[in-house]
């Protein structure tokens, strides 16, 4: 039986006598009133849908509609998996050689203030032997993102083909690119248009997103640091399992081994935020030093990494292995050998990597101004694994968050110090100096505690392995 | 305390520590969220929205995000009189002489295929002493719309400004004109976007399209034509009694006197559909005659429009005046006046409202060839009314509907005729010969009935009265 595809008039609702659904014709309006509706798609229209996506055959008011519907109506965990596949396919992916099978890992995170996990991370694992073929993102509004970081290194270049990676990869085992304009080009449509549409915390949406990214990637292994706590968007390590469990069993599906971490995000990661400082602070860490929060990040991703792809007999042992080039300088040559290969001279490599902290301020483009906020009398001093850490009672907003709302003309901020009467907090700045109701502002956000100095938990709370199972990490 | 309006990574979900409701600032992903969670939104909120549809500061995907979180969450009858005056206050409103408050009426249906009731009853009510300031809109996908059923007649120009309406309105008490750019533009954008979002039926938007065109044009007095049965979005009469209530209230609570009609939609209104055939059928209405469910409607939302205003001391007194304008040719003269004001040439306007049938055809643009389908022997007749009408069982998909569907070359059809082995429909087209395909598909939309003939139920099944009171019509 024919059936119309002639518009409908909306307010005329009756001008259309037959029911779109006789036709069995596969149009985006009807995938859209089918996932309003609450009906699962098949999955050919999940492929009709994002075939769409850029190609000018959907509008984005219609995506836009059908991102609220599926925030507002859920997806099937098998409608998901069809959803992260199309979208894996609707760019070009990458292609690796034999041989690299079972070697091919690689991280991703919710991400937060501090996060510089990924840039000691990827050396670390090459140096144990794996290939990372790591594609970043960029910063949004306040967080910096990692490509952000490392751009902060002279002449690093995040732009490379997939022929220059699989060199990169050949060659020093480990690259932190840009997506480049092939890759999963749908989600690149899609994730435009969540955070305007209020449709950023659909779980379908996320998995889709972060797991076709990774598809391309043909991993051999995947780990998932999923933050929960005051400073992320799931505040309790409940609802960030939901996403976890979710990441997992869809990462295991569409045949890569992924493992998940659960970790606290009440503070920023590490002392320092802000780009270059980032970058010294990674480099301390490749040294064996640094924040004792970031080491623990990286040797506990690594490790479960090491594991996933065999290359360890066991989760801890994965993570001591991963200390292991941290303490001997493996994975900080691994670094300068990235550095190297993704575009910087060597005598700015050298002095990054075995230079003084003074000579890498140098080279880094570090603020030219610093100024400092003094903390009253009573305050307490927090100290924390290996650096000085100052920690606020339970105040929900973290200084460094509200230092970069409050409108400081800031590069950099880094935490730290004695508390009784000295500087709590820098700022790092090459504008003109805070204003006093910016210092002021600032000031307000720092909340000390009554209670007694402590060591405060542990960031990875859960371990959750590829077949479901959930694991509580040993200490480090 | 300062808020960040800066981006959030969709991906990244904890980059944003401080949630974005703090800061009370109106923004239009936090309208889609409150939307999105069910709140109620605020005058200003919905104001806001209204605002920037169209102005470049909302992007077409959040405009199909909120539509959609409407259509699921539904909307207070408060936020719906909100979301109307709004869209109303989105552009120039009509300003009319103080002298013609109380007169002003106009009427709305939900319409569908044969329904051609505006186009008597304007120069009806008008011929009753009304100011009919009737704004239509054209036919989408097969059902034609009033403007294009005027615009078969030769040299009817339906584009008329304000001022032009006004004179017209002085001189012959009504018009019927296209909506112009200035009015009601929001409606324009989520007109457009409701249909390929589906998002046609919810009932805020539907109430706040309709009832903001209404506003513009500073009514009276409103009358709705909800219609119900197959043919219709609203299968049953209490799905789309809850609409005409939403309606009648709302529209009411804005400062019109409102009521409502519900009337039944299983076949087209009248014998004829298509533009040309159409305009005849109103000249027969016109001179008294006429199919009688067209009549039924003209004099029932005529007679409401006349006691609403005050200008009857009853529905069915009004009812009776209609009929009296219809059968002394006073109605048929405002028309002939309509037609003359709106461009049309007198001598064809002379002989469409004084000719025989013959020359309303040669003068209408009706098409050239015409073919008939036979209905089979066992065949009932049903007569109905003043004129001859096929009933079709109970087939919820009516044939003419069908033959729209099925590709016909089609400019008309007509029913009637004795069944038994006679035509049962009859093809307008200027196109070639249907094809044997065509025919057979169109046959077999003829389900015969093996019932008795019988005369089918009046259109109007209830009436609904702006005090919310509901009124069973009656018999004319």
């Amino acid at each position: 039986m024919p059936v119309m595809s002639s518009p409908r008039d909306p307010n005329h609702p009756g001008s259309s006598p037959m029911a779109p659904e006789e036709g069995g014709q596969i149009s985006i309006p009807e995938i859209i009133r089918k996932k309003r509706d609450g009906e699962t798609l098949q999955q050919e229209e999940i492929r009709y849908f994002v075939q769409t996506l850029g190609s000018g055959r959907s509008q984005e008011g219609q995506i836009g509609a059908m991102l609220m519907a599926i925030r507002l109506r859920g997806m099937e965990p098998s409608e998901t998996m069809v959803l992260t596949r199309e979208m894996a396919a609707s760019g070009t992916t990458l292609d690796w050689p034999a041989q690299w099978r079972g070697l091919l890992v690689d991280k991703h995170s919710t991400g937060g203030v501090g996060d510089k996990v990924s840039l000691p991370l990827a050396p670390a694992l090459a140096a144990c032997g794996c290939k990372v073929p790591m594609i970043s993102g960029r910063g949004l509004g306040h967080t910096g993102g990692t490509l952000d970081k490392l751009e902060s290194v002279p002449g690093f270049c995040v732009s490379q083909s997939p022929e220059q990676m699989k060199e990169i990869l050949e060659r020093v085992g480990c690259c932190i690119v840009e997506q480049s304009q092939h890759l999963v080009p749908a989600d690149k449509v899609l994730y435009a248009l969540r955070d305007i549409t209020a449709t950023v915390d659909s779980l379908p949406l996320i998995i889709g997103s972060i797991l076709s990214k990774k598809m391309v990637e043909k991993l051999s292994a995947l780990v998932l640091d999923v933050k929960f706590g005051s400073a992320a968007l799931y505040h309790t390590l409940e609802s960030a399992e939901q996403l976890a469990r979710n990441l997992v069993s869809v990462g295991n599906q569409l045949g890569m081994k992924t493992a998940a971490v659960l970790s606290r995000m009440d503070e920023p990661v590490g002392a320092r935020v802000g780009n270059s400082l980032e970058v010294l602070e990674t480099l301390q860490c490749l040294e064996g030093g640094g924040p004792g929060d970031l080491r623990e990040l990286v040797t506990t991703l690594g490790g479960l990494l090491l594991w996933q792809s065999g290359r360890a007999s066991s989760v801890s042992t994965g993570a001591t292995q991963i200390g292991q080039v941290l303490d001997n300088g493996a994975a900080l040559r691994t670094f300068q050998a990235m550095l190297r290969a993704q575009g910087v001279e060597a005598e700015v490599s050298r002095l990054l990597c075995e230079g003084t902290e003074e000579q890498r301020l140098a080279v880094l483009k570090v603020a030219g101004t610093q100024e400092e906020l003094r903390a009253p009398e009573e305050g307490m001093e927090w100290a924390r694994g290996r650096g000085h850490y100052k920690s606020l009672s339970s105040s929900p907003t973290h200084p460094f968050a509200l230092a970069l709302s409050c409108g400081c003309p800031w590069a950099g901020l880094q935490a730290g110090g004695k508390i009784e009467g000295t500087p709590w907090i820098r700022i790092h700045h090459d504008a003109p100096r805070l204003s006093q109701t910016q210092r002021e502002t600032l000031q307000k956000a720092l909340i000390l505690g009554d209670v007694e100095p402590f060591n405060p938990p542990a960031k990875v709370a859960k371990i959750l392995l590829p077949n479901g199972e959930s694991a509580v990490p040993e200490s480090q």
